[in-house]
Parts: structure tokens; sequence; C-alpha cells
């Protein structure tokens, strides 16, 4: 069942009374997002209907943020965990050089959850819902025995055949990524090392609320610069495994040349492990071939070259002494307490 | 992060330990699984790219599993969850007239659960994935805190401008459901009254395997035989109502057209209340004007009369004398212990 956010067609006699407040709630602020063309508005049916325009292939992400594995209610203001939970999936739309369409959102909450958490919430994904047109389309809500369970897919749409993957890395392609690296797992750090401080999500601001590259994705896609792409979720060591498995050759890259993020007060560079394995940034890495030339930024995001594609398996680490040591992926393992 | 389970690009390191086990496990089964030519194969990328032919509308639908909510580990069987939890999402996406396409399942699992429940779920979900050719094109894995949590997603497909609203049912139409009602509440309430009795799955088919209604809701949407269709998962009376709402109207249906269950050991005819109101019968409900003619049964499934679409609002239910009274909705509340 698609219960449109915008439609009449929630189900409210099916659900416990609590439950049938938070409906309210949720459409209330539903109907500050702005539907698209693509989507009929009010439709309040079995599914939601899609128009995607011809010449386009379909994108679709899903992707969990729950609370204790991906989200700590004393440590993230509800508005950052709505604002995380939709930039996970815009992320991905991003790392295909594509456009969002259409949110869905499955939300299991606990019966005792204040309304107030849930409007917060509401209100940090819908903010970015708007920024970036997406229509918040439908979902399905239940009352979850135990914490809080978000659910959320994206779908999207890319011009027919201009999708980038991951696999498309040859031999000799740059290594590029966008933005600085480390800054969420920083903010990880920080609230793991104390636990009752409490932190200014705006001295963290690619932890709390990163902002997904869009544009950066979709410019690179229709100038058709890049020939792999990913988004750094689960950091640099493990992403860029992932681009080298997929496209089957190796990697090399320039420990000097990462580009560490500067996050805190007072302000400090994270260190190189951090920036290399630390996940969650939701920055891009991708591979171009050597005769592109790739701007120093697009969008306003810098770009940085951090090594080239090898033939070969598995990704070499050079320092500054340029020894190389192998890099193991370790990417992020959700925290937990 | 779509951990595209027919590709190589599932997140092993990012994982727990246990868990990567279990990703193995789904992927070993999901090869079971025939890929549709509308879905490039091996994606294992950040999402999956879909290819919907030109002059199709897209369709989507999301929809929780949650144990304690939806189903209970000691009542049904792994192999029924995962037939349930797909049905959920197949069954909406027959209520538009339209055709599943792919489907994705995000899954939260506690890490103590047996591997064997995850193997018999994933063969009861793949079963029903592979009658219908529906690809299961990715997902997101997560541990959860408490209980299993299932999300499943479907996108369909549907010739652009055919598919069957809510919105549709006119004054005058006839009101038609497939199938009969209200065996699958029967069961819950059978499992309700014994708790500690095992009830046979095979005495209770459509509450354990229901069948989603594919093949007859296609025909309806080629046919145009329907004003409006909707899929009976909340209860006759509930269900209708949405229909009736969505389309401005009202309704009389008569107490003796209802076509009730058959089910137990020995069979039992359903009471008249579990067939108005029992939910996830998974059944359709549809209407059509008066001068189409409907046949008796479609795709093997009976269709029957109970009633018509009249102008104003609310629902009247006629008893055998004649006599209305007013039909509240009462839908299914989703059970609990």
């Amino acid at each position: 069942v698609v219960k449109a956010l915008q439609g009449p067609a929630y189900n409210y006699r099916a659900m416990p009374r609590p439950e049938k407040a938070l409906i309210a709630e949720i459409r209330r602020l539903a109907k500050s997002n702005k539907p698209s063309r693509l989507i009929p508005t009010g439709i309040g049916d079995d599914c939601a209907v899609l128009h995607i325009p011809p010449n386009h292939d379909s994108l679709v992400t899903t992707d969990f943020s729950l609370e204790g594995i991906h989200f700590h209610r004393d440590w993230h203001p509800p508005e950052s965990v709505g604002h995380r939970c939709l930039t996970r999936g815009l992320s991905d739309i991003a790392a295909m050089g594509g456009q969002p369409v259409a949110a869905f959102l499955s939300l299991a909450l606990p019966g005792d959850l204040p309304q107030s958490w849930v409007t917060r919430f509401m209100r940090g994904l819908l903010a970015l819902a708007n920024k970036y047109k997406v229509t918040l389309a439908g979902g399905d809500t239940a009352e979850s025995p135990n914490g809080i369970l978000a659910d959320i897919l994206v779908l999207g749409m890319v011009p027919k055949g201009h999708a980038i993957l991951r696999s498309g890395a040859r031999p000799g392609d740059r290594i590029y990524v966008t933005g600085t690296l480390g800054g969420s797992a920083a903010a990880i750090h920080e609230l793991q090392a104390r636990p009752n401080k409490k932190i200014n999500p705006r001295d963290y601001p690619r932890h709390f609320h990163p902002e997904p590259r869009l544009e950066l994705g979709r410019i690179l896609g229709e100038k058709r610069l890049a020939s792999a792409m990913i988004d750094l979720s689960d950091g640099l060591s493990t992403d860029l495994a992932h681009v080298c498995e997929e496209s089957g050759v190796g990697a090399e890259i320039e420990s000097t040349a990462i580009p560490r993020a500067k996050v805190g007060k007072p302000k400090y560079e994270v260190k190189l492990d951090v920036a290399l394995h630390g996940g969650e940034d939701y920055e891009l890495l991708f591979t171009a071939p050597r005769h592109k030339r790739i701007p120093t930024q697009i969008a306003g995001v810098p770009i940085t070259q951090i090594g080239h594609i090898r033939r070969g398996r598995g990704i070499l680490l050079m320092n500054e002494h340029s020894k190389g040591s192998k890099l193991e992926p370790q990417g992020w393992e959700h925290f937990r307490r």
C-alpha cells in the first residue's frame, strides 16, 4: 500500500490511535513539499504512478536508517536524522550521474515516541527534499516494537545509457574525490570518546547535514567526464575497492594528496586514517581518462586528484617518501554502544 | 546503496561478521531468481538501473513486514513470511492493473537469528518472485536491535494512462470482489484463540500463502473493464470506504452476496463480520459501469457482484430482508499479543 502523503488515502482506520495522529502530522508537514510534474498529485492509491520521460532510465536505491546503528537519539537532532536519511538515497542517485524524482519513506516508530521528534525529523527530511525538488510520494508506517526505523527509497532518472557505473574504470584513468574526507567519522569519534558531551552540529556539518553532490554528479554525467563513479558512504578504502573490483583493476593513491577535512572547534585537520577509512562523507569518488580535463571545482565543490588506476588487483597507498604499502579496505562499521 | 543481490557489490567490509555470512547466503539463494530483460544483470552499483519500456508509466509501492505486527515467528513458517512479504507489494501492483518488474528488499535481522530462518524466508519470497518473473534487484541489510524487519518495494509498469485508480467509481457502477473473503483473518482469530496450538497452513491458504491477483488485474486493465480498483488488504469495509472517499461516492452492498471463505479442518464458512472487516485477503475489489459484461471468472478466479455505487456518502449494508444499516469501516488492526 502506498499511503500517499499528499493524497487522502492514508489508511487511518487500520492504525492504532496514536499512529493516526502521527500520520495526520506527517501529511500536514508534507504539504510543504512541492509535487513534481512527473508525479500526478493527490495520488492516494495502491501505488504511486510515475511518468518517467522517454529516453530515460529509472534509478532505484534503498537505504535503512536505524536507531542505534546509523544514529543515536541523544546524539543526533531529529532534523539531522531526517536530513541524513534522505541524503543516503540522494547520494546514490548523484553517484550514477542521475537526477532524483521521488522518495518513499517507510517509518516504524515506537509507541512512546514524542510527536515533536517526528515533526522535527520530517522537517529535516522535507527541507532537503524541497531543495532538490524531490516529491515525497508515499511510503508506509507502522509501530516499531523497539527503536526508530526508517527505510528510504529514492527513485531517479538518467538519460538512457548515461548512468555512470562502478565498472568503467580503466588502467591509466585518474582518480578524483570531491570535497574533503573524514569529517563525518571525526564527529563519531568525538561522540564515542565523550558520549555525554553534546557537540555542536555546526562544527561537523558533513556529519550532521551532509549535502548530496547531485549537481556535480549530474554535470560529470552530462559532459561524459567520468568513466566510473561511487559515493563515499563506507569510506575511501572500501568504496575505491568496490570500483576496483567492479572494473577488474587496481589503484594507486598518494597519501599526501588525500584532502582531509577540517572540523571541530577549534578547527583541526582529521588524521590520515580517518580520511582513508571514515564513512558517511557522501562525497563522490570518480575516475576519468587521462586526456579529460577535470575542472578544479564543479558546482562550487572542490575536486582533487588522489591517484590513478593501474592493472592488477588491490590498492597501493604511496606515502610522502613515495614508498608504497597495501591499503586494505577498512570500511565504516556503523557505530554501536 | 543498492546492494545488488545478483551483483558482486554487496558491501561485505562494512558489515559485522555474522551479517556477511547472511548476505552470502542471500546472494546464493538469489541466483535462482531469473533476471528480467528490463534490468541489466549483475548491476552491483549505487543504484539499480531499470529500462521501463516507452509508453509505460512506472508504479511504485512499499510495505513493511514487521515481526510482532504483521507476523509472529512461532505462528508463521519463514517461507510464509517471505511469501506474504512480497505478496503485499505484488497485490498493490495487481490493484492498478499493472505488471511487476522488480523488487527491492530491505532486511534488518537480529544478530541471533538462525541462518536457516533467513534461508527459508528467502526461499518463500523467491519462489513467488520467480513465479511472476519479478527480479530481486537490490535492497539493504542491517542488524536489527530487536525483531525481524522487512521492507519490500515493488516497482511495476502499466501502459501509459491505463492504471486503474481508486477514484474512478461512478454512481450506478457495480461493485465486484474476486475470490472469497475472511479466510486470512479467520487464521488470525484461530491463532489468537489458541496461541500454543499450531494450525496447518494448508487449511488456511489465503492467510499463509496468499496469491496476488496479478493476471486478473492485468486483464481488467487491458480490457478496460474496471472503473476503479483496490486490493483488499485492510478489509472490505475499510477498502471499499477508500474507493468511495477517493471517488466522492457512496455504496450499497448486499450481505447475502458477500462470498465468504471456507477454511479450517473440518471446513467451516467464516462469519459475515470476518468477511466484512477481516484484512489481508489480497483479493481485488473493483467497480465497473453497468453496461460492461463482467465474466463470472477471470484467470481461474471467481468474481462476485456484491452491490453498487450510489450518490452521496457512506456504505449501506443491506441484510437478507433488504433492510439497510450503515457499515462503518472497521479495518484490520494488525494483530498483537
